[in-house]
């Protein structure tokens, strides 16, 4: 670098000293004033520059010695899908408690909570018939949470729609006794993948009941992928109240998009399929918790988590084992390097995020009926991809300190550091007033994979992974050793 | 967002516009100075907000409508591997002519260009006899441009080392008749790969030619990646003007290391390898280059490039035809959203990166034989991996004007705007003056595919291809109606 681009890093690096010693209502004159005094910074100075050294050891460590792939490996490829309720989860329950003993956590438990239990049963059948008679065979599986059709199947012409409204305006007589098939595609303009799924994925969570309303016999979903491919992507739907329970399924980008294909050339077209999943009784399952006390302030609780269920078509690599790796990694990185946490750091692997959210809510639920103290909670939900920052929902002051931070990770080329953000399995805590942080990895691969067969081990790259992992370690280092 | 968030973007644009208003020489001084207007900065505003809208247009087009998807899956599964003078090579030419033409470039042209030809023939042998005779094969390739061992093979007694200067201090009666292995692994350390790949690649550039001089039969290279896997990384070495040119292989890192635990158990184990690779006679080949005529200063060129051919054992997905794809993919953008650039922009798809740079030579002689003037020129070569940034090799004038659009890049999570950089097609023109700029994509899965058999089109993501031509397109867009 030459001088004006050392001196380019010096203001910034002022600014960013400036903001975290701004009060909560800022006022552009009292930035002003900030302005003027940002060359006295030494004090700061060091102490930054001890934290970035630290920073620089968590990353080292997270490099050459770090145990979060090769604990993906055994997580995806020995145990495999861990949906809730399956014998994948329960050995997975095993395994992660197992593994945050051999690692020396100080105290390792499990935390009960009954869980749903969907089984897909056989594999699912589908096919298009044309008025001629054609007959093409599509790739498809049940939506989540679906009731199946059974062995005698479904069948029924098709209503294509893109939105709700529209499915509402053609009201229930042109609705009754068809299939609905929501085809909305994700808009692939968005440039974090997250807002293009948000965008879409209505259609699946609430399509079947919006179709059940008006007597559709039973929906179909294009993918929630921004991938062309084959692959059908599966993902909860939610009936919400209403009594008439229809079956659903998701269609791959390719089958659908020529569905739609043919539908413009043969409106009449009918179609099939079969399904044979179901909702089973519920099952006692677990939160697998694993922490590190607190040298100073022990009942201080840094959280740190993913979510150890997955659904059944991959092995839950990018969703959500990544992040359960990483969280036990954090801390793994923490204990090796001999950091002495303040506070008492908590991995917390979730139980049933993919289809009832059971284990994030009886995680707050504990956390209030304790009283217990939470100074933050991360999530990593996104997927094992390159680090690129942190979203966090907070109180401005929390949002200021989090953003000073900013600069001790750009020589990892981390700097996103926004305002909004968590994850689902911490979601329940908002009410305790307890920071909630989500782990942002780079998003463009994610939804390639997400809910279908191709969410495995192969798609995780290790140094992304380990970086995250890092990245995650680095923030709950200076959380706990500068609050938040 | 929340207000406190808004204001410290707005604060942090403003001081954008400053940086780009700043007198060469920087002072602390005026930069207190110019601290004191940031908020008087409504006509500059303006101009930003037309270029981020041309910007977000320029992304929407190459997200939703964009061609390098296709174009590389042609290039790279329709042609294959393109080692300079090969019919793959050749192909590749008439194809992205063809392609450039269709697309309705002003102009399409070769420029003629002689390249070595190497040819690997036969595949490669090779195995480890241990002293109790037990015999493992091995996963090796040649070097590019390395000499051959013939079909009878060469196999001897192996010297390990990490370094050159260890090899110096063994001594020619400790090296010769022997095979030399250097198995110094890439740092994983580093955060930006290529600074693991500069500190191990002088094993395979300069390892044969070393081992060489001290009369070393043959020569091992553990393969530039990252990753620990079995498919060997091939890449030139080169014999300097040393007479004696022994032939050269690279190890997969699995059987690298394996290797090296052996010799630590048995450091009289024998190695044979069979290669059956020759340089052969020159060939012509030819540069290919494309075109669009400024509309105002039709004199002055912006070029943007990668290097048409490959190695042969993948098919040159990411290195480089994901460079090549994406700057004929900057041209179609600006030409379909109907900017009417005033500057010439020409995409070159250089000859012969790999094994001789003669493309990158004779582009920059002719630039000199006809004194045109280059404002700037751009080379893709990291890969098509999610877009990071640029960085620039160029006088402190035009980097200050160069990080001055930063900013426009922000809401595609695109950052990095570094002093340093270019490309090897591009160095040639340094002497020219030209400003010189390298697209940096996210760097962690690079090496793992980087001239080895994996490099191919399924390791290509089709948004993060896309994304990067439209930053680049981005770029080239800012340079032409700014200047640089």
């Amino acid at each position: 670098m030459n001088k004006i681009n050392r001196l380019t890093l010096k203001i910034k690096f002022s600014f960013h000293i400036n903001f975290s010693d701004l009060p909560l209502v800022i006022e552009k004159k009292q930035i002003m004033k900030n302005l003027l005094i940002p060359f006295v910074i030494s004090p700061l100075l060091s102490v930054a520059q001890s934290d970035s050294l630290i920073i620089r050891n968590i990353f080292n460590e997270a490099l050459l010695n770090g145990k979060s792939y090769e604990m993906l490996d055994y997580l995806t490829n020995k145990i495999g899908s861990r949906l809730s309720g399956s014998e994948g989860a329960a050995k997975s329950v095993e395994w992660a408690k197992m593994q945050m003993d051999e690692l020396g956590f100080d105290k390792v438990y499990l935390q009960e909570v009954m869980v749903p239990k969907w089984v897909r049963g056989k594999e699912e059948v589908a096919r298009i018939t044309q008025t001629d008679g054609t007959v093409t065979k599509v790739n498809v599986c049940a939506l989540g949470n679906s009731v199946g059709t059974g062995a005698s199947g479904i069948s029924g012409r098709i209503v294509e729609v893109q939105d709700f409204e529209t499915l509402a305006n053609l009201g229930r007589e042109n609705v009754v006794g068809k299939i609905v098939y929501f085809s909305r595609p994700m808009d692939s303009k968005h440039i974090e993948t997250f807002r293009a799924y948000g965008g879409a994925v209505n259609q699946r969570g609430s399509g079947p009941a919006e179709a059940a309303k008006l007597g559709a016999i039973g929906t179909i979903v294009r993918s929630m992928t921004l991938a062309f491919d084959d692959h059908p992507h599966t993902g909860s739907t939610n009936y919400g109240e209403g009594e008439n329970k229809i079956p659903a399924i998701a269609i791959s980008t390719m089958d659908g998009d020529h569905l739609s294909k043919l539908l413009k050339e043969d409106p009449e077209l009918s179609f099939y399929f079969e399904t044979h999943c179901e909702m089973q009784e519920e099952v006692l399952s677990f939160n697998v918790i694993g922490e590190i006390t607190g040298k100073e302030l022990p009942a201080e609780v840094i959280v740190v988590g993913g979510h150890l269920d997955s659904w059944d078509l991959g092995t839950g690599a990018h969703d959500d084992g990544a992040g359960c790796v990483q969280s036990i990694e954090v801390i793994r990185v923490i204990k090796s390097l001999g950091i002495n946490n303040k506070r008492t750091i908590r991995a917390v692997m979730f139980m049933n995020e993919e289809n009832g959210l059971r284990g994030g809510r009886k995680y707050a639920e504990d956390v209030i009926a304790k009283n217990e103290k939470h100074i933050a909670a991360i999530e990593s939900d996104r997927g094992g991809f390159t680090p690129r920052g942190f979203g966090m929902t907070g109180t401005p002051e929390q949002l200021i300190k989090f953003q000073s931070w900013a600069e001790l990770f750009a020589p990892y080329m981390i700097s996103e550091f926004v305002a909004g953000g968590g994850g689902a399995d911490i979601g329940p805590l908002r009410p305790t007033g307890t920071p909630l942080i989500g782990y942002i990895p780079d998003s463009q691969r994610y939804f390639d994979f997400h809910h279908s067969e191709l969410d495995v081990f192969g798609g995780v790259n290790k140094r992304e992974l380990e970086m995250g992992a890092a990245a995650m370690a680095a923030l709950v280092y200076l959380i706990d050793k500068h609050g938040l």
